[in-house]
């Protein structure tokens, strides 16, 4: 499938990284690569998965491998989900619908950005299991427009981010220029990160989770929880699903990976919600490791926004697909045929 | 020895990689030097050996060193097997048999890859201790074949692998076009790795262990073995050796190094089975370590056929002979003159 | 305000001392950027920092974040203070007083050095929070003006610096020759570091410290503590503060970085002094690490000389004002809007 | 004074080294620089002693620092060797007698190789602490001479090698052919490393070592101990110091540092002996961190020996003096003015 997508030899995720890099200018690839400060936290994200060694068990019948997995009661074919990316236009005319649409083909779950570039109906359109990010913004007035447009095009879940009562320190984006002359072509709540920055509500608070959650015809994931003790607290305000993520290295330079962070939030957890993480993630390998650290479900970020970049959905979906086929032979290697119940003990 | 192999100056058994890696066509090249995916597997097998630090011992008499070997009750002069590696004949007509007749001069055993150029028949010329590395096919008459040409060959044992249940992802591979091009020289079992590819059975079982190893003739080594549970399940089913593998990092990319998985299964093992070990062992010093860690041989797979593509047989046997040298030197260096009883505390 | 520094982009504050170093004659540069020997220490002391992983918290209110501090009594508005650093003329004629006025604009403290090419007056001009490190020398009447002059200008803390009993294998020095060539334009007890280092008395003992302590009419910071035990004597001998510091890595090479030796100094300290640390700090975040580990201030040396060699106070403030900056957006994405109290759970 | 033996500036000892490199033909800076195998346990040797991070004393008195150290009952100005080195006269006509010349007049002491190019009586004309490194040949005859000589001569300790009943694998020498070629212009028991490889008696034991201290006239140092219970069984066998030492890594490539064996050897040995050490050290810092792991004194190999390749006997003195120069400030900064006791705390 990759193979389709360039002139070149398309082998690995890799290889279209730097097919996308090259195809872009400048300042939107570095927008879509980079991460906050000195990228301490982008770079721990992947060593952090890679660090991991695996134990595999042998003669296990694999034959009949199963990627199932349930998130929010909500089945999904492979245990992936695309995490939100902002200004998808940016990349390519199809921008979020098209990703939307591969991930809807290769049966993982999609999370529209709270900075789209498309509206919450446009992205629908793609159907499959869909997520909308949502950022409480200090016009409290256009999170409930938010909330109310989701609900209304049938999205699933509600993503609220916590990581970011401020914008991060993006020294590669004031470096090309990107924060001060982006003008995306925004939509119902879509807005650019430079504009958002200004409207993030640094006052958020856990009442203002659980007015969400009692409030929100969807149910509510938080994304950005990197502890334990945050994890229980938002449970405990309603939350139906915890989302380790530190932004992809976005935000807060210096956090440790969510590698690192999964197992303490697993812990605090325990079988009140599920536990779904991105960051980092770049082969199937990646995945296996944070099942088996007890995640739900993986998301990828940066990967599908490559693939759009080089062939549109088709090149979104190759991607996917192909992470989704590393999956599979990577738990048919492992002794684990099953995604939902990959053992711990499958980690060294 | 090895002084005699090329033009230029050849000293370590790194510089016969380099000269291989020169002479072969690049694919062929990257196909016996490359793992799967990011090839993180195979720099832990070289990295896990490097990493173990020697204590030796003083003032022992090293006079009359022994590296002699019992292996599945037979007498090897040295510690050392030859790893199966597909497709010999890709590398040099002499193929199989070159290597075969290199390890015996050499004193080692030597293991027939399930996926060799030449018949059991044509390799077991070479004499020596002769292993036959069997995949359990979805075929079974095939497997039934295979056992009964490896037994009326005269082989030793049989090497069941069950690292493979799929083949692991070959990016390198793919990248050159080996797999779907190569067509390699076949014979009674043997079938290329692409062939091999679509005849792999997923649904091995311990059960289908055990049946094998009640039917077969000849003792069955389990190849693949990567943890102290699997290694005693494996001993339980009818196995009479384990070799702790992970197919030198070609099937699962993640997979913790040999070295860090040796101990785990010595000591699960006791005393009940003879314990092998192969993977990143490119120098003597690697084989005086995992002797230390409780194996009772070493395998190494890459480095003779790099010597077989420089120098066909005799290549092979300089690299082996080399090896034997090290070894010898390194036994006597660290006071420890018997390579069957190399003690734990030898390493720090 | 970086941006207005150069011609190029400047984001960071890593481009700053790329450009100053170019626009520095490279004796010069080195003397600035250098460390003693190999530089172990030198670059321990910025991985030490770096190496910390944050475990931010969420949904904390932030909108109103503090970072002020209170060091001897006195409120700074940024827990920030510029370490002394000799001979700032050699860089621009501003010197120090340049880089005072920046500190004072920038709400941190300022010491002037001992090496100092403006008089304690000259500096004084500037305002804001003053310290005036002291070398107590050979000649205690050179101290005894020291201490005098300094209580005249009106500064607020004597910071005695006890890792100089002689002066450190400044190897880079003596490369470019800096050493023998230097003449500063001194004053008062300012003088070069070359002609220092034979004043300096590596007779002094903790009776001296007493001695100091009980006769100034300022109070006494220790700077150059590394250790638990020195701590708890330099209090006992009457110091009012103890400053962690290796000198930057200018002194002894090999010293552990002052990341390392922090939380054991904060333990022995208890709440009996106000702990400071300087060395290797580049980043917002690197300080509020420091914060978590339980100092009152952190002090950046090399920085704001980078900026001042670039723009002179504009320059030096520049750089404070950037750091205050990623300070204030660091604490908020950490969930610990109070600066002057940052929890040590904040460290994974 | 390193600043007169070269035109360009030499200010450490690594410019030393590189300087010699390059005035050096090919193969003997290889045969002086090099060790066996890989590598490993030279670089090991080095990253030892920069791994252990100093914390440093303040406010001690360090106006009258003391280097004596007194080993073998013998009182030396500076706690430094020479440790031995072959062939000297490959790389300087001066050979050992410039050596042992620098050495006395650094206040070191000196141990003449057991493969000199000069004799006993040449060597000892320098005068100073002399030791004579022995090597047990085959020939026991040619050890009773050696012992005879070296006792005629006025050396005051023999230095039994231990860690060399083979050759190590010296690759980097059969690279250059320096081994079959090199002819050293040799004396009594003098023989070059290639002719000395053919003597070497792989049969020593305890007994020998026992033997050897009950009939020698000289006290006996043991060296290339890098264990405890080694160390132990070496005084019960007689010897009167022990030194820790892998041959500079160029015996067993793979064996821990010195730095990683010292300390297990200084606790098993107790008072009952003097412990010495040797490899890796490039820098005072490195000296004072072996004090305070117990040594009593610290070798050096190469560094004097690329100071005799430089500028003969005064670039070796300039070597060792610039050594003791660095051991002297190190000792000041660390706040530790005694050489001979240095305390195990001032290791983190």
């Amino acid at each position: 499938l990759l193979g389709s997508l360039a002139v070149g030899v398309t082998v690995s995720l890799a290889d279209i990284e730097a097919q996308a890099l090259a195809a872009l200018a400048p300042g939107i690839g570095e927008f879509v690569r980079g991460g906050a400060g000195d990228e301490l936290t982008l770079a721990a994200n992947l060593e952090g998965w890679r660090a991991l060694a695996l134990r595999p068990r042998r003669l296990v019948d694999v034959s009949e491998p199963s990627t199932e997995a349930t998130v929010l009661g909500r089945r999904l074919q492979t245990p992936l989900f695309v995490a939100p990316t902002a200004m998808n236009a940016l990349v390519h005319p199809g921008a979020e619908r098209a990703v939307a649409r591969a991930a809807a083909r290769a049966g993982a779950a999609y999370c529209r950005s709270g900075a789209a570039s498309q509206t919450h109906a446009e992205v629908a359109q793609a159907g499959g299991v869909l997520w909308s990010q949502l950022y409480v913004l200090r016009d409290r007035g256009l999170t409930r427009n938010h909330v109310a447009a989701a609900a209304e095009a049938g999205y699933h879940a509600l993503v609220l981010t916590v990581d970011a009562p401020v914008l991060g320190l993006r020294d590669h984006d004031r470096r090309s220029g990107l924060l001060q002359s982006a003008t995306p072509q925004s939509a119902d709540s879509g807005m650019a990160t430079g504009a958002l920055a200004t409207q993030l509500d640094p006052s958020l608070t856990w009442a203002d989770l659980e007015a969400l959650a009692g409030e929100s015809p969807l149910p509510v994931v938080v994304k950005g929880i990197g502890r334990g003790d945050d994890a229980r607290r938002a449970i405990d305000a309603g939350a139906r699903a915890i989302m380790v993520s530190n932004h992809g290295g976005r935000q807060l330079d210096g956090e440790r990976s969510t590698a690192a962070a999964l197992p303490e939030v697993v812990e605090a957890v325990g079988d009140r919600a599920d536990v779904l993480v991105d960051g980092g993630v770049r082969r199937g390998a990646d995945v296996v490791k944070a099942l088996a650290l007890g995640a739900r479900a993986v998301g990828v970020g940066r990967l599908p926004i490559w693939g759009l970049a080089v062939g549109g959905e088709d090149g979104a979906f190759a991607v996917l697909d192909r992470l989704a086929h590393e999956l599979r032979v990577t738990l048919a290697l492992c002794g684990t045929p099953d995604a939902a119940a990959v053992p711990r003990d499958l980690l060294a």
